[in-house]
């Protein structure tokens, strides 16, 4: 695949992911644009356009292959390899992200979960145990690292993320409140759940007229 | 304030009014385009665009006035009054938005959570003690709600999320892996955190070429 595809679809297509797995765990092996359009709420020609994207899998009268699509597009969102996932922070948040099996499942493997309070050091969290945030910079040396998910305290989440890619971890999924400052090449990926929320009473206080 | 913001203005608010609250939290009471411009990664002729649309508080050689700016944010964002927030599932996810205090900071209040499994039912989160699902009705009935957030397992959400709407509870936090299917005037905000770490995933996939 070396067609470039459109950053509108881009954006589409973990949603697209999530509907075809959901095909997939009901047993559903094929689905025509209609049907999906339907249970997407997305016109079936938006649908069209979009899977168009990935070649032929739609078919006059067939429909689309639920399996072979959903392999496609997972290889675009870089879904087709494992990623080796840390916590920093094991709030309810961290402890959340750790027990939640869906990703795991994705192929985001949560191997290690750090704190700083030492009540919790040591304590399970699923089938992990919390360690030490003073051996961060050992457990990064010794073991792959591909995604740190920060659930720290928005005072302390830049300053750990500067440590972490530092060392060598330069992709981020951050819940702390704040931007994360960081030079070149990391990516990030910003869940600002009080920003959500602003979005959500604005749209209450703004309602739209139907 | 009767002049019409655009669409793309008002998603930008959010983070307008993030980065204004750590302004006033650090007693800065006045800040330039500029400056704030840096702190935010934006340049400066689109932060002054933007705020234009909220009247003449930029004055040349002042700058912002971070406290009224706020608030005339605020107001659009229906900031300006208190919700009642009501949590769906008392798992590690709804203790962990239970006892954000930031939440209530921002007048969202908490006021109870509720779930179906009887080893929490009655157990402490914070200040509350979580309701027996089965209560659910009456709770609606005698107290005002005016948000839902669901972390509920996504095969319940979508159901629970109609009864609540039946209740008159038309504004929902969704945190379920799923889609909600409800009618009209319902206004839901969906966190799905799931397509989150896909676009994550994709990024480190897909870099960048700088």
């Amino acid at each position: 695949m070396d067609k470039k595809i459109s950053s509108a679809v881009i954006k589409r297509l973990p949603r697209y992911y999530r509907y075809l797995s959901e095909l997939l765990d009901q047993e559903i092996d094929r689905i025509s644009s209609q049907e999906l359009s339907k249970q997407m709420n997305v016109t079936a020609s938006q649908i069209r356009q979009d899977l168009n994207n990935f070649g032929g899998f739609g078919q006059q009268g067939y429909g689309y292959n639920v399996e072979i699509l959903k392999g496609e597009i997972g290889k675009i969102l870089g879904l087709d390899r494992q990623y080796q996932v840390i916590i920093l922070g094991a709030g309810n948040l961290g402890q959340a992200l750790a027990n939640y099996v869906g990703f795991e499942r994705r192929g985001f493997i949560v191997s290690a979960i750090f704190d700083i309070d030492k009540k919790k050091i040591g304590q399970p969290v699923g089938n992990l145990k919390v360690y030490d945030m003073a051996e961060l910079p050992q457990y990064v040396e010794e073991n792959s690292v591909d995604i740190a998910a920060l659930t720290l305290p928005k005072a302390k989440a830049p300053e750990v993320a500067k440590e972490l890619d530092k060392m060598g971890v330069h992709a981020f999924w951050n819940f702390a409140a704040t931007d994360l400052d960081l030079p070149s090449e990391a990516v990030v990926e910003n869940v600002h759940l009080a920003e959500s929320l602003m979005r959500l009473s604005y749209n209450i206080a703004n309602p739209v007229k139907k």
